[in-house]
């Protein structure tokens, strides 16, 4: 390249700049999370992740799928809340409610005079009773059941006021009242579109979600963050061998797209992170994916373990969730190419899979793929009203939150299917990152937030 | 159509479908959100939103743009958080702390007993200090030593739990203890990607965002939502001049994609619901934006009220902030097309708007579009190191959380531009839908986070 000219945009310190010419730690790099995509590293997953990004719409818009923004805040009851990060206005009122504390005496007090005044009106309403042609007494005893009702109301308020405790409302039974919170009700941040999904599914056919997702685990691994984006397509009409193949394509189309459109980034990766990244990519673009029902699955462990082949820190027998030690050696040294394992135990898996005719399995599938395992989980729902239902009680869980989700059973069911992929894991397929936080452009996990 | 078979897949009981089959009104429909996506209209939208999400990814991919996925959740303190909802798992804490409260007289105790051994040290030190040679008493002040110290963390502690108050921890002066919460910070819903994007943009050229953002404000107007998604490009090297033809490519890209593949749609939009539906968006794919700058928008205003063709309810003058009225105005009446209007007065507009060489106004622009007044927000951003910082000094905000911001402008400064759109607002101009809470699969606002 020759320079014709050199414009001058702006200036910058090279004593002070934070990013010097040698290689730089990942952890460094977290803390200065505004120059950081600067480098070569993380410059080349943005482009990576970009493709991916592009290649998700691409596939689903190609296919006829409607891209469906299902909500990022809910106050459903449908998911433990014990994960999930609370969405509130009441901690900023609760700093600035300068409210004086209520004084106990005077409250004592008003309860005194509520009673007093109760058998005041007691008195009154007899001597009314008593004498009922006297116009004057049945007067006398309204005037006094007025005061009562008025001194009640200004109990019950200061009785109110006083269940105030650090700004924060409570009900009579102590717990927090969220009539006073901005949605009226206590209201959490997603950890999944599927049943939104599901309901546009029902209506509109093919859809998928692509958005934001949530988990308020105090997890700090190179797996979780507490934020990352998720891709959520959920089929009408659709059995889980469509659900398979679909999720099959989806991740080939991925890989052929990123290939084909960043290559020099991926030689750049496969030379400095993972030399096995190019091949991986090509691997999984080129070859059909080893399908295999879950307790062939489990045989197949079992017969590696008695063998002596592999020893698993979890024990492997029929009826367990698998692990990712589990997962990774079939994918990585059985079969060496990605697999879908289908139709496991019902006890392991959501209430909302569909139950199998053995009434042992589900129709649920994970996708496995060589260095980060599970990729993909998904199910054929329970289309079956009377099913879901069974299932849900099953659980132990009340109906009254699922009361849409049932509805959509009862009018004009179909059979559906759906997937998930954690969009993260996608990207760490491609390239080979060892942290999750490096495949997100502002990570979030227990104790960070910044930038 | 003639079918030659029937396919049952699954029941529905007519007599208890909540779906009439006359015309149901929007506000019953927004009740059954699980099932109003199988209306004509619901289903009308969601594949002109679908289409115009698509179209916004391919314009800006086509154009070298990289998709970036800026942060959801912010500890950033950049924003006033008067409007922001809280991210928090204090709340549930609360709910579930069971502490006993601290017996105020067992504090007062350990207090009386810390002052006691407080005596007893300064006793032993002086003995020890008196007699130097007796090892005994230098052994003896020790040990009091020690003791105190063990005394003092208890009650540290018993202090600490002491302001613990309905279950959330308290800091000495009274406010909430947010290293107890899960970002170890005050945590809020992002109300904007721009600063996040700018970070990208200053390091990769051209990125967009396409996300959820949120805004706490108890509005129940047809033009707010709780819960939206924005559009907001930024791109380096771009003066406000390209930032306008950016706008007007991408709204006429959007309106061209929406006209090609949404035409059913759009002819069952136009005759149910908004009869100028495609005249508009024709109108807007095929012409030109006029563009004004502000100082010409203000004396085109004044001059028809001083003709008397127009009244408005805010009066007009240099230096006002345009209100809808006008906005509207401009383009519905005046120019009968869209308006970019641009080059405001630096006092209505955000601090980190380049500043004008007239030192009076900043590089700012707004697309205005018939039917929603305000489509489009942007400006050139103030890429100087200095301006900047006495900009944000000037508006008396602390420069402490904009340290990375004027880092950018410290390393490699580059000018850059931007702009913002509100997605259900391009939705709501295409459709010409009244109330935006139904051009979003699940509306959120005040007191409505249901399904």
């Amino acid at each position: 390249m020759k320079a014709s000219k050199i414009l001058h945009v702006g200036k910058s310190d090279g004593a002070e700049y934070p990013l010097a010419k040698k290689k730089q730690s990942m952890e460094y790099l977290r803390e200065i999370a505004h120059l950081r995509p600067r480098t070569n590293t993380i410059g080349a997953v943005a482009r990576i992740r970009n493709a991916l990004a592009y290649a998700t719409h691409k596939f689903f818009q190609d296919n006829g799928f409607l891209y469906v923004h299902t909500p990022i805040i809910t106050a459903s009851d449908c998911e433990g809340a014990g994960e999930m990060f609370q969405v509130t206005t009441l901690l900023g009122e609760a700093e600035s409610n300068k409210q004086e504390p209520v004084d106990e005496a005077a409250l004592e007090a008003l309860r005194a005079e509520v009673a007093e005044q109760g058998s005041k009106v007691k008195d009154a309403k007899a001597a009314a009773a008593e004498d009922k042609e006297n116009k004057d007494l049945a007067k006398a005893s309204k005037k006094e059941v007025k005061k009562l009702l008025q001194l009640k109301e200004s109990l019950a308020s200061m009785e109110e006021k006083a269940r105030v405790i650090g700004g924060i409302q409570r009900k009579e039974d102590g717990s927090i009242d969220y009539s006073k919170d901005f949605f009226g009700k206590p209201s959490y941040l997603t950890v999944s579109g599927q049943l939104n999904g599901e309901y546009f599914a029902c209506a509109l056919s093919n859809i998928y979600t692509f958005g934001p997702t949530f988990r308020a685990e105090n997890s700090h691994t190179a797996r979780h963050l507490a934020e990352f984006w998720m891709i959520e397509p959920e089929m009408a009409f659709c059995t889980i061998e469509d659900d398979m193949q679909c999720a099959e394509d989806y991740v080939r189309f991925c890989c052929r797209h990123v290939l084909e459109t960043c290559r020099p980034d991926l030689e750049f990766i496969t030379k400095m992170i993972d030399s096995e990244a190019i091949n991986r990519l090509e691997q999984v673009a080129s070859t059909p994916f080893m399908r295999l029902s879950y307790t062939d699955a489990i045989a197949k462990l079992e017969e590696v373990v008695k063998n002596g082949e592999k020893k698993f820190q979890f024990p492997v027998s029929w009826g367990i969730d698998l692990q990712s030690e589990h997962e990774r050696y079939l994918t990585e040294e059985v079969y060496k190419q990605p697999v879908i394992v289908y139709n496991y135990p019902k006890d392991i898996k959501a209430f909302y899979m569909r139950l199998n005719d053995d009434q042992k399995t589900v129709a649920a599938m994970d996708v496995l793929v060589p260095r980060v395992g599970e990729l993909i989980g998904g199910s054929q729902r329970e289309d079956r009203y009377d099913v879901l239902k069974e299932r849900i009680e099953a659980t132990g869980m009340p109906l009254e939150p699922y009361a849409s989700y049932l509805d959509m059973r009862k009018y004009g069911t179909v059979p559906h299917s759906g997937f998930g992929l954690g969009f993260e894991r996608l990207i760490l397929f491609a390239t080979g990152i060892e942290n999750i936080r490096d495949v997100i452009p502002f990570p979030r996990w227990p104790g960070n937030a910044n930038f």
